[in-house]
């Protein structure tokens, strides 16, 4: 019986993409590459219904917010970092750590950001060059609205740079790039896209070109410009990932297929089947406003009476299920079901029937958890 | 007919490694991947010759250098850069993006670096925090007489870092860690390793790690603190290139079946054939020195008459075989041919075969490059 991996990445990978990735190697400079990075870049501007450059890093999604930082600011720039969790504050912590002058914005855990707040910090400190945001906060299973925070920032700051942590949400829930005027957007293969990890894909706008020029934060391995330079060539500055090249090519072309309405369509679906089937069994939801919660990634309280890491060994070593665990203050007392990229109904029911089995096992009442 | 991949990396891989890339994702914070990255590391070391820590990375070879940088340095700190081609000057040029205050000590090409003159440099300036040093310059095809090198630094210097670069040799030629008392010693994945791109190896010493306590140069995505720490637990800090993972732990137990010693005398034997072909056949190797000629990469003088690219292409287009053409000052002047990690002496005869045909073609002619 395979593994239902359900944690929010690295997702299960269709059988054809696996296939890909076992292909031989070709020279990473040759004409055989050039064309895979062309087709791959050109098909990930319709996802992200963006023409804006694409450019694609060797690493992980982390490297991508590093890249991100170090790209466009010079020490002492001050930014805004709306933060909605782990990875928000992940965003502020690399900015900071290249010396970037950060100001947090936080909302408390399980909460979207506030577009007026966000405005209205934007408002009172005209000295930001840049707005750090997250799309979907994977460690509460929360999406911004960022399409109102975007139209916020844009009413007060026409021209400020907006970076999005976009990571787990690009391409399964709608972000239009240019619709929504983002500068810096930057996702990870191992997410919505049904690919291994090992590449990061980033969006950057002219606005975004014209802040990389000015930055003066050092910068080698995930130097936009290089990467740009290359890609006019059909080629990577260095040596990359080749295999999850070779995988996303294919993973793109079934994307395609499935059409990115469709693919939004299944994954809101699925968030709700998710949802409902938590609230059946008598749980509760980390985002506190369900029309935040993620399409991509639901986190659930672990019910009253209920060891957290225990519920989760069990579920893998005995019913072939793979949740993820709560990260940072949430350590222990959430457990995290992934439903993005290659996932369907059946596979989270049978993530379900599961979780019902398992959870009266570790101490879940029902009746107890509802007073 | 499959493609004869003759260039220094990614180099082709056995077929049981393709099919480990094409395994089902897996939690890589849960008990399998925690397994496979203790297995992992544990080989390494023996391969490595080293009781230091080795940590893996997600990144291409370059990814290697930054992090060999940022972790160890402060800026305005002193280095001395040994370098003779190439990858030495991207060494420096990486240092100096990072604040770090070089003296770049440059072989003509095709030379190997001189001991003498690495120690002379070093007596005369007792300010040099470190030593950067490439073991095989890719792009001329030398290996640098690296014990040689580090007993002359530690003759001046026993405390100075001694930071390599082996992303083409470890593995595949004798670089005895620890017996050369060297501090940062890094490679890939996709040269002698049999594995595809995405995954950097460095082992770290002692004495290495003090300096990172003290090297204020801002880091975060590379950070060997991190990465030490994560795996104490089995992990990486950030998602790891996961497929790569499974295809090197199946590589290293093919290394580990075939030996290092019985490894290195292959490349030894199949450097020496090619060497002796490429004369054979009336042409000439880069390096001035055959001792100093590696034995994973070889370099070929163009002969006069022939156009560089225009061989490349017929080799590939026609004869199914890629070779690699020259790199910066070298671009269009040589041709390079990889012989390390999986490969025999057929693949290599099967590549001469070629040449044979093809070099006529192109308006060689042995004489004339006799002359």
């Amino acid at each position: 019986m395979s593994v239902n991996l359900r944690i929010p990445g690295p997702t299960p990978c269709p059988d054809d993409v696996l296939q890909a990735m076992s292909r031989q190697m070709i020279n990473h400079r040759g004409p055989e590459f050039q064309e895979i990075i062309t087709r791959i870049t050109s098909s990930l501007q319709q996802f992200f219904e963006t023409k804006n450059d694409v450019l694609t890093l060797t690493s992980a999604g982390t490297g991508a917010i590093e890249a991100a930082v170090v790209n466009t600011f010079s020490p002492g720039d001050r930014a805004l970092c709306v933060s909605i969790g782990v990875f928000g504050d992940r965003f502020a912590d690399i900015a900071q750590t290249y010396g970037v002058n950060v100001e947090k914005l936080s909302f408390d855990q399980g909460t979207a950001a506030d577009p007026d707040a966000v405005a209205a910090a934007l408002k009172k400190d005209a000295s930001f060059k840049a707005v750090l945001l997250t799309h979907n906060e994977t460690s509460t299973g929360v999406t911004n609205d960022l399409g109102a925070i975007a139209k916020a920032i844009r009413g007060v700051r026409p021209d400020i740079l907006i970076l999005v942590d976009a990571i787990s949400s690009l391409g399964s829930v709608p972000l239009p790039i240019d619709a929504w005027d983002l500068d810096v957007v930057f996702t990870g293969s191992q997410k919505g896209w049904m690919v291994p990890p090992g590449m990061a894909m980033v969006a950057v706008s002219q606005r975004a070109w014209k802040a990389v020029d000015q930055a003066r934060i050092p910068r080698y391995y995930f130097d936009y410009k290089k990467a740009k330079s290359y890609l006019e060539k059909g080629q990577t500055p260095w040596t990359p990932a080749v295999s999850v090249y070779f995988a996303m090519d294919v993973a793109l072309q079934k994307l395609q297929k499935e059409g990115l309405k469709n693919i939004h369509e299944r994954h809101a679906r699925l968030g709700q089947f998710t949802r409902d089937s938590v609230k059946a069994m008598g749980l509760k939801i980390v985002p506190g406003e369900e029309r935040y919660a993620s399409n991509t990634v639901t986190a659930v309280w672990v019910p009253d009476g209920v060891d957290g890491p225990a519920l989760n060994k069990m579920m893998r070593t005995e019913y072939n299920t793979v949740l993820a665990g709560g990260q940072g203050p949430l350590t222990g007392k959430i457990f995290r079901i992934g439903h993005l990229g290659f996932v369907s109904q059946e596979d989270l029911q049978a993530c379900f029937d599961a979780l019902k089995q398992a959870l009266p096992r570790v101490g879940y009442s029902p009746v107890a958890a509802a007073r």
